[in-house]
């Protein structure tokens, strides 16, 4: 039980939100002055990858990693949980520069993907498109090592930096693990879906929800109590959030999702959608699913094709359904009086917004 | 002056050499074991990953941090700085799988570079260019969260912790922004000394030699004077390696380096060796090195050529005099009492075999 008093107020979400920004602009801006030292008077990379860290994100991982320290009823500092908490987020860019270059993806957040901005600025080269993808490997390394030094520079004592070790050690192993499955299954739609849901676990339930919030609760000197209690809450709530990102990916709105309506079906995204409808499908739509899904060229006629076997074979219904009974087991594990009241109310209004959401 | 007495017998290089591969082979088992627990019988990367990180190297930078410690009198058990040691070396995998990919190289370390490796398993993809070079950039990147990882369970202590960090954060950001300065050069022979001597000593001075010694040192409690002491000896040292690199480059037999000959001639890698020939040379000879340097095509009679002209303005012999001061100055550090004695034949030693080496 909490002996602490942390209050909603306290709590609020944007509020949150906006000191993780501030936070960020911060760091940015002494970590490539810092790094730019040793370049003279040449090109210096870090304002490429400062805008793209800048750009309005959810910043769900750092939200997560401040509630997980008021979890543990945190005491002392702030500012160093909130640099612990922006360097997960550092550490997303180069996650997700990485991605958008193996992906091929055009746009994030709103902008174009690294890789592509970098190929707008050089067009003139010779070969700007490989140039692109070297210097978009080079700048997610970058986000990396700055992630890296952020942490170092955080502030923490010895105690916290080793409590953070082995679950940031274990949330870089399961996020990259994950993406190589998920790479690995590339290919025809597949009924595989125990594949599905371990590649959920590991890019999205255990890196986007459940590591932060332990990242958090360590920096409070968590036991095991309490870091069960993140997992009771975060696994339902990130197996939920990552079904709910199949479905918008392939049933929701683009203007709203901000990617192309058809992308997770014409790179053939391997979801647990998707293998519930193989499983289910009659042999005539299966053969649909596997001449349309993955089809570089796939058109919208031909996505509304596959959008109804999905509905056909019940696999949206049953992708709906998991995602109630997930919702409902992370609200569930909430009722657990481990967290003090406000964190509880703001770990609610997560997973409502994480779950209700159309983009 | 040194007040203990660490012997040449432990000094012994080829011996150092050894135990770093027992504790990087020791490291690697154990953090494949753990990091693949989360993967259940789905396919793991680490064994590709594993295999290149064994390939016989010259295992120079975990060697410097190793005599570094030696330098600063370190006392204590060795095994935690010859995991950190072993760090710096899987960090090195990391940069060498993704330099690799970004260069288009085959091979390293006398066997297929990654992204070749991975293409030979998967001939069979759709894809299997684009797939290899998704996962050669996972690998790299594993291989950078897996060097985070035995750094953190290295066994420091907080203070030694502290003490590495902004070393190692500084060495990373300059091995990045060096690797993007050389991406940005690449075009036609240029004639800038500067750049081309910044880009080595990023990439180069300070990634493979100054930082890996002051990392050691770091881990002894050195003090400014000492870490000035490895600088004046690495600056010039690594600065003369990365010359004597470039010469091995155009000039080395290819049997001895593992290196195709005009590889550096055929991407048009842009080293102090060419901006001196642009320099100095005539009309004809520059349009000789226009026309000819970083052609793709480039057969043995360009290369000649090429070769021809590197000797003719000079730049040959210029590079060879830069060496010789450079190795003079390296020396002239050493007899500086600083280190104790069997830490500056050690220092004699590695400075002879890096520039004296045929490959």
């Amino acid at each position: 039980m909490s002996t602490q008093t942390v209050t909603p107020e306290e709590l609020d979400l944007a509020s949150l939100r906006r000191q993780i920004d501030i936070t960020l602009d911060d760091v940015l801006r002494s970590l490539s002055a810092e790094g730019s030292r040793c370049l003279g008077n040449h090109d210096d990379p870090s304002q490429i990858l400062n805008r793209y860290v800048s750009a309005p994100g959810k910043r769900i991982r750092p939200l997560l990693c401040v509630l997980g320290w008021h979890a543990g009823d945190g005491s002392g500092e702030l500012q160093p949980v909130l640099r612990t908490a922006a360097s997960l987020e550092l550490f997303h860019v180069f996650a997700l520069i990485h991605d958008d270059l193996m992906d091929g993806s055009d746009t994030r957040r709103g902008l174009p993907s690294a890789h592509r901005a970098v190929a707008a600025m050089h067009s003139e080269r010779r070969n700007a498109e490989n140039f692109a993808a070297s210097a978009a490997i080079l700048l997610g390394d970058l986000a990396f090592v700055r992630s890296d030094q952020l942490l170092h520079s955080a502030g923490l004592t010895a105690e916290q930096l080793h409590a953070v070790f082995p679950l940031l050690d274990a949330m870089r192993n399961e996020v990259l693990l994950g993406q190589y499955i998920d790479l690995l299954a590339e290919g025809p739609p597949s009924d595989d879906l125990d594949r599905a849901l371990t590649v959920a676990r590991l890019k999205t339930t255990k890196y986007t929800i459940e590591r932060p919030l332990q990242v958090g609760a360590a920096l409070a000197g968590a036991d095991a109590t309490l870091f069960d209690a993140c997992s009771a809450y975060a696994l339902p709530l990130g197996d939920a959030f990552q079904l709910r990102d199949d479905l918008l990916g392939t049933f929701g709105h683009p203007r709203l999702t901000g990617k192309p309506v058809s992308e997770d079906l014409r790179s053939g995204k391997s979801t647990a959608l998707m293998s519930l409808a193989v499983r289910n499908a009659s042999p005539h739509q299966r053969r649909l699913l596997r001449d349309l899904v993955g089809d570089p060229d796939l058109d919208e006629q031909g996505a509304t094709t596959i959008r109804k076997v999905l509905e056909e074979t019940g696999a949206r219904q049953a992708v709906e359904d998991m995602i109630t009974h997930r919702h409902r087991e992370a609200l569930a594990a909430l009722a657990n009086p481990t967290f003090p009241p406000a964190v509880t109310e703001a770990l609610h209004k997560i997973a409502h917004s994480a779950l209700a959401r159309t983009s």
